[in-house]
C-alpha cells in the first residue's frame, strides 16, 4: 500500500493545504457558550470532508448542553485486520487580535513556511493530518486496517461529555490500537514521543472582603485587603524551594525510579535548549532535584493561569475592593487522583484562610487523571518504526507535561493499547499568541501516519 | 447678615437643588484622558454660575495639558474685613453602571433624601454648598467678609498642577483663613472635624516572566509564574500583625501621643459602628495596638487597589502568563515624605525580587504629604462653632483617612489659617459604586457656612 498512499497524499496535498485554511477560519472556541455555533459549523465541516472520502457513520454526536462529538469509520479491511481507533479535538482556546497576535488568529496566514491561526497546532492540524492520510489510503484502494475517527469539541473547556459518550458506546470505538493525536514535538526536526501525560485539575480561589469596594483613604489600614489576602493564600500554596506545599499533594506520587531517569535522560539537554528558547524566562525555576524536562514530565504542578480584583484600568484609582479572584489549574502525574488533590487543596485553603476576610475555593472542572503507557507494547513500537520512517531520525522516549483528559477514559472503557502521536511543536504557541502549525510537519504528519498503518499490518 | 442670608438661601434651595443635577450630569472624570471635554464643560458650569451672582474675576485657568482650574471672588467687604479662600473640586472618579450601580452614574436619581450619582458626595456637592453659601450672602448684602473660591479639576487624578498655579498666584490667593471643603462626616446626624489628613503616594509593581504566554502543560513547574511570584512580593509588604514590613516605612512617624489619644478617645465607639456599617467586613484587620479609629487616621497604610495577570475571561485557559501587575497605594501621616517612602519601597521589593522574574516598579503619582492643624487656632473654634450652629449638636474632633493632596500646598505657600470643613458622609460611596449625597446634609452645609462667616467676621 505504501508507496501508493503516500503518492496520493503528495497529489491531494494542495486541496489538504486548502482544507487547513477553511477549519482554522471557524472560530470553535468551547470554553466561550457564545461560539457554540462556530463550533457546530466546524464539526460539520468535518462530517462532510469524512462523507466525501468514502466513510460510512459520518456524523455528529450530540446530546443537550454539549458540543457535538464528531465520528466517521470505515472497516472495509474486515474482521480480520487490525482496527485503529483514532482520536484528535477540533475546538480551540479564546484568541483575539488585541492580545497581542501579530496577524488576525480566525484568518490563517501562511509566513515562512509556517501557519498561523487559533487552532493551527492544537489540534486543527491533526484533525487534517488524520483525515488527509485516510482519504490517500482510502484513494489508494484495499487498506490493511479498519479505521475510526472521532474527533472532540470539548477538549479546551474541560472534555466532561466524551467520558459518557465513551462509556456508552464501547462497541462502536471498540479497537485493537488507540491512536491519541494532538501535542507537540519539541522541534520540526528531532520526533519524540511520549509514553505519559500529565492529568488536571482546576478551581478558583474568590476572597471576599467588605460588602462592596471602599475608599483606601477612609478605611484603609482597618480591614483586610481582599487582594493581599489573596496574595497571602497564593504565597501559602508553593515552598520556596518551588514545591507545592499543600499538604498530601504528592502523597500519590511515585518516586522517578533510576530505570527511568535514564530512559529520560537524552531529553535533559534538548529540553534546556528549547525551555530558554521558548519561555526566554529571566532563569529556570522550580524543584532542584529534578531537571528541567523533568519537572514538566514527571512532577506535578499548582498554576496560576489568571488573577484579578480592584481597579485595572489606566491611571489611579483609590479604592479598597471588595473582592478578588485568582484561577488555578494543577497538572497531575501518574496515580494521582482529581478528587484527592481536590480534597487536600480545600483543607488547605480552609487552615490557612484569616477570619478578616471570607473565602470561596470552587473547582471549575471535575479534572483529568495522569496517564501512562507501556513503553514495551507493540503498538509503541509501531509508533517509532513510523516517526523514524516518516522524520528519518531514531526518535526520543518522554512524557508529555500537558493533558489529554480522554486518555484515561479511553483506556478505562476500551480494551486497546494506546498511544500518542503528535504533529504539532512547541513553539507552536499553543493557548498563546501568534500559535502556528508547521507545514512541512504537516506533510510528515500525513506520511508517518500511512508508515505506522504499514507497520501495523505487517506486525498483524 | 445671619437670618437675611439663611432666608436668602433657603429662598433658593429649589434652584440650588436643580443646579446639583446640572453639575452630576457632567462626567468629569479626570483619571480618563478622553473625559478631558468633559471637566472643562464642568468647569465652564461653575464659571457661569460665579458671574452670575456677581463674584469677579470668574474664569477658567488652563495651561498646556492640564485640566482647568476655575477661581472667582467677591472682595467687596474691603482690605480690613477677613478674607476666606475656598478650595473644592469638580472632577470625579470613574464610573460605569456596570461596576454595580443601580443607577446611572451620571444621570442623578433621588431616593429617599439621597442623591446618587458619581461627584454627589465626593466633591461636587461642596462645589454646590460654597457657590450657594457665597450667593446667598451676596444677595443679603453687605457680606462682612470678602470671599475667594479656587475649584480644582485635577484632584482625583494626582492635583499634580495645581502646585504650580499655587505657587505661581500667592499673591491671587492670599487669605486669612483657606477653607478645604472635600471630605465626609461620618454620618447625618453628629458633625466631626478633622484636624489632619493622611498623604499618598501610588505605584505599580510590574512582574515579568517568560517572554510570551506559555502552555501551562508544556512549561508548568519549571518557569517561575509571574502571578505567583507577584503574590509574593506582595506577601511580604506587611508583617503578619497588620504592620507595613517595608524597612524604613514608619521611620518618620511620630508615635502618638497620650494627650492626643485622648483627644481621640470619643471616636473609637462612633467609629466602630460605622465600621461594622459600612464596611460589612467579616472581622477587622491591621495593627493591633491601634483602635480601628487610629488605625486610619494616625497611622500609615499600604494598600492593594488592583491585580491584573492571565486569563480573567469566563471559564478555564490553561496559560503560564508572561506578566502580572499590582496596582498599590500608601496612605501617609504627618512628617513621612513621599520621597523617603518611595526609596523604602524600591529597595525592599528589589531586595526580595527572586532571579526567576523581572520586576518593575513604576511611580505613578509624585504623592502628597499628609497635614496637620493647630486644634486651638481661631479658624478652627470658629469651625466648631458654625458646625454647632448649623447641625445643632456639638462636633468631635478626629484626623482624617484620606488624602486633599493640595493641602499641603496651600499651606506651604499661603500664609492662611488651615481649616477643613467637609460635608459629604461616609456612607455615600465615595471612590464606589451607588454614590450619593445627603440632601438634609446639602442645606445644613449652606447654613454651617454662614454661621462661619458669621463667626469669623466677629472674630475680626
Amino acid at each position: 500500500m505504501t508507496s501508493i498512499a503516500h503518492n496520493h497524499a503528495e497529489a491531494a496535498y494542495p486541496r489538504t493545504r486548502a482544507r487547513l485554511d477553511e477549519i482554522l477560519r471557524i472560530p470553535s472556541i468551547s470554553t466561550v457558550p457564545s461560539h457554540a455555533d462556530d463550533v457546530r459549523r466546524a464539526a460539520a465541516w468535518i462530517v462532510d470532508w469524512m462523507l466525501e472520502m468514502g466513510m460510512t457513520h459520518a456524523q455528529t454526536h450530540e446530546s443537550a448542553g454539549r458540543l457535538p462529538l464528531v465520528y466517521g469509520e470505515w472497516l472495509g479491511a474486515g474482521p480480520d485486520a487490525p482496527t485503529v481507533l483514532i482520536y484528535t479535538h477540533y475546538d480551540v482556546q479564546p484568541a483575539e487580535k488585541s492580545d497581542g497576535w501579530a496577524t488576525e488568529p480566525f484568518i490563517p496566514t501562511e509566513i515562512d513556511g509556517k501557519l498561523y491561526a487559533r487552532g493551527a497546532v492544537d489540534s486543527k492540524c491533526h484533525v487534517v493530518i488524520q483525515l488527509a492520510a485516510v482519504e490517500a489510503m482510502l484513494k489508494a484502494g484495499n487498506p490493511p486496517i479498519n479505521i475510526k475517527v472521532l474527533c472532540e469539541g470539548e477538549e479546551e473547556s474541560g472534555s466532561e461529555h466524551i467520558y459518557e459518550f465513551v462509556a456508552n458506546n464501547a462497541d462502536l470505538l471498540k479497537a485493537d490500537v488507540c491512536v491519541i493525536s494532538d501535542g507537540s514535538l519539541p522541534n520540526e526536526h528531532q520526533p519524540v514521543l511520549d509514553y505519559g501525560l500529565r492529568g488536571i485539575i482546576s478551581f478558583e480561589i474568590h476572597v471576599r472582603g467588605p460588602k462592596r469596594d471602599l475608599h483606601s483613604g477612609h478605611y484603609g489600614g482597618s480591614v483586610h485587603n481582599p487582594i493581599q489576602a489573596l496574595a497571602e493564600i497564593i504565597s501559602q500554596l508553593h515552598a520556596p524551594d518551588g514545591s507545592v506545599s499543600v499538604p498530601g499533594f504528592y502523597e500519590q506520587v511515585e518516586p522517578l525510579s533510576d530505570e527511568e531517569r535514564t530512559v529520560l535522560l537524552p531529553m535533559r539537554a534538548p529540553f534546556d535548549e528549547e525551555w530558554r528558547d521558548v519561555t526566554g524566562a529571566p532563569a529556570p525555576w522550580g524543584e532542584a532535584d529534578y531537571s528541567l524536562h523533568e519537572r514538566i514530565a514527571v512532577r506535578p504542578t499548582l498554576e496560576l493561569n489568571g488573577i484579578y480584583g480592584g481597579y485595572a484600568g489606566e491611571g489611579v484609582k483609590t479604592v479598597l475592593p471588595s473582592s478578588a479572584v485568582a484561577k488555578i489549574s494543577c497538572r497531575l502525574v501518574p496515580y494521582q487522583t482529581p478528587d484527592h488533590l481536590w480534597a487536600c487543596i480545600q483543607s488547605h485553603i480552609t487552615a490557612i484562610t484569616p477570619p478578616s476576610v471570607l473565602v470561596d475555593v470552587i473547582r471549575v472542572e471535575m479534572g483529568a487523571e495522569a496517564f501512562i503507557i507501556d513503553r514495551e507494547s507493540a503498538a509503541m513500537k509501531a509508533v517509532t518504526t513510523a516517526y523514524e520512517r516518516g522524520w528519518g531520525v531514531k526518535p526520543l522516549l518522554s512524557r508529555e507535561g500537558g493533558s489529554i483528559p480522554v486518555t484515561a477514559e479511553f483506556n478505562k472503557y476500551l480494551n486497546a493499547q494506546m498511544v500518542l502521536m503528535p504533529f504539532g511543536y512547541k513553539n507552536g504557541g499553543a493557548h498563546s499568541i501568534n500559535e502556528n502549525c508547521d507545514l512541512g510537519m504537516v506533510r510528515k504528519g500525513i506520511d508517518t501516519m500511512l508508515h505506522f498503518y504499514t507497520v501495523l499490518a505487517e506486525q498483524a
